[in-house]
């Protein structure tokens, strides 16, 4: 049975290291006794704890020591190069890898076409291989690594990482990637899809000052993100955000992919919008082809794309009167279509939403702009690998 | 500064009692030994803490002792008796009273006929008449009473609980209603708007293992209270839930009393059904009348709420979509008129959102019905009055 002196010993120990890092990974250098007083610990304790994270090489002790009239302090500061991340955005037909530190910083990154439907293997065979090869470039090896982050183009489990009848992923569905991965590269391996990685790489890097934040892709298919209080909101089939699919009126004789009439995508998605202006006698086969159109200054393509966002900005109207977020970021292939996709989301939202619930709503589009999602792969293995317990379990083992 | 000794006082001090009393708050009998174990905490410092809270009779020693073997072991149990509750929910047109105990078990409950519109001094003035015999009923005196809990028909700012815009509510916009209660009745006030209160109540009193819950109240009006692990999410202006607002398609003649048209709650609020149902010579003025005529077995009626549901159903189809709740409870007056309403509802959710987010969610009428509203409004207070933080300053004062 645990008593008060046992407690106390415990307190005394390593554990509560966790607790430490979370304060000094904003990267501020701090002396002892400013880190004695942001803790309410004692020198000893302290110490002790410094000690241990000194010693996984998780903090370190800066050069550039105070002078405040006595001799100089010693200052400590978070060492985001002590450990490296491994992340990855696969998309449908194009993926993104990226060598981290645990500040979210790339050291090595590569872009490449990879189709998601060639099937697990070979995709993530591929994966292993130029994750090795990002490695070599920094000069360091997978024993820096502490984990392994990947974003998928479709439904994944929660709780087990593992993608769930994935429309447009053959051979993915109930695939263990996380075992897989991890039984080949020796590190924990964090897995969800792609929407909730970009809205949590877009709301860590740029937006952490929002309570309540809806990232809306809108790429081949459209999904958004939901962070609510900093965390992402799944709901309780993790689920949510699944807008795509919900029926947008007057477009009832349009058959989805999900076997659904009318749904979101498929009348505002950029497949949809490609084989429309294919139709229209338009050079256009995937939704990048759109952006190229809407680049040249195809005036078809132009009302295509500003018809799409007011599709899609009806269904964000109802997202607002229902969820009442702060901001909107719209991101994804089509996005980067200029402004056009934008103005139809705001020329809806702000005509239909409740004023109380406009009058502070930003819509703006993505300022990671396609590295929104490799950035939310990042920050899922390091808020993971640094959560207060987690360290506190390592320095003690 | 606070160095580790004076941290190891403190908790040997009464603080920390309020941590004791969430563990005792099950109602469940504990010897010092179980809640020793339970606590980790040494016999020395739970007999501190146990001994501040029957100082202030929020524990009691409880008479059936328990005998293992040995002498009996006194046990411990929360006297949820020790402080009163005084809840209101006011609605447009009534208005439901109680005393409560700690454990929102009703002592003495009023219902009336109460107007909101008679304005906030009369009302309120009204309210605290209601309370005194209703506390003289019980014999029992504001000095028992912990807090005051006031559920109100229109938007309320959560950080002052004041009434804001409230569109039915002459009279109330921005009136203090905490402290011109406060002031007179010497006990902390909180306030919400009646859905918010309606969706806490039927959460804690019967759906607390649900993680994700939407609690439709449909009545003259049309809301929802959003329940997201545990907590109500109120989004950025506290406007979050407010579906009566969203324009559903194919009514885009109907004016709605906000100024938009097609709004959801002109098209399948119980006052457009009042409406529409009087339009057709049917004895029907407001939402009562509609489940009269209901229950009477009126054709006109029973399609009409019927085809409300359906048009509510549409919006939450999308709600299911976006925000993948794994419960839709559907209260309010309309929603006593039997299952028609409850029947368009799943008609529709059921055809339109997505498999996996349908695959295990409920969708079922209030349990606690017209008692929704006035239990939140008491949880609302203890949630606050019990946290741990609050029942370390009082015992510590």
């Amino acid at each position: 049975m645990l008593t008060e002196s046992t407690l106390i010993d415990a307190g005394g120990s390593a554990a509560g290291a966790g607790a430490l890092l979370s304060i000094l990974r904003d990267g501020r250098p701090r002396t002892r006794a400013e880190l004695a007083q942001l803790t309410g610990w004692a020198r000893s304790t302290l110490s002790l704890r410094l000690d241990a994270l000194m010693h996984q090489r998780l903090v370190a002790p800066t050069d550039d020591a105070i002078h405040s009239g006595g001799r100089p302090a010693t200052t400590f500061t978070f060492n985001q190069s002590a450990r490296l991340v491994l992340a990855a955005d696969l998309g449908v037909t194009h993926a993104r890898l990226a060598v981290t530190d645990l500040a979210t910083i790339p050291l090595a990154e590569r872009t490449a076409e990879m189709p998601i439907d060639r099937g697990p293997e070979p995709v993530l065979t591929w994966l292993i291989e130029t994750f090795r090869q990002l490695l070599g470039e920094c000069g360091r090896s997978l024993a820096d690594v502490c984990g392994i982050g990947v974003g998928l183009p479709g439904p994944v489990e929660h709780g087990t990482g593992t993608p769930v009848n994935p429309p447009i992923m053959p051979g993915w569905d109930r695939f263990a990637v996380p075992q897989w991965l991890s039984a080949r590269l020796g590190a924990p391996v964090l897995v969800d899809n792609d929407v909730n990685i970009m809205a949590l790489g877009e709301y860590w890097a740029v937006r952490s000052q929002v309570q309540h934040m809806i990232f809306v892709k809108v790429g081949t298919g459209v999904g958004c993100g939901i962070i609510s209080e900093g965390r992402i909101h799944r709901g309780a089939q993790g689920a949510a955000g699944d807008i795509g699919h919900i029926r947008v009126p007057s477009f009832e004789e349009v058959v989805c992919r999900c076997g659904n009439i009318g749904c979101l995508e498929a009348v505002a998605g950029g497949g949809a919008l490609a084989a429309r202006l294919r139709e229209a006698g338009e050079d256009a086969s995937v939704s990048r082809d759109v952006v190229d159109l809407v680049r040249a200054g195809n005036v078809r393509a132009v009302q295509a794309v500003r018809q799409a966002g007011r599709e899609i900005g009806m269904v964000l109207a109802w997202v607002v009167n229902f969820f009442n977020p702060s901001l909107i970021v719209v991101g994804g292939d089509i996005a980067e279509a200029g402004e056009h996709l934008l103005a139809g989301v705001r020329e809806v939202i702000y005509s239909r939403s409740l004023p109380l619930a406009t009058q502070h709503l930003g819509i703006l589009t993505s300022e990671l702009g396609d590295r929104a999602g490799v950035t939310g792969a990042a920050v899922m293995v390091i808020e993971h690998v640094l959560a207060p317990d987690v360290v506190d379990q390592a320095v003690t083992a």
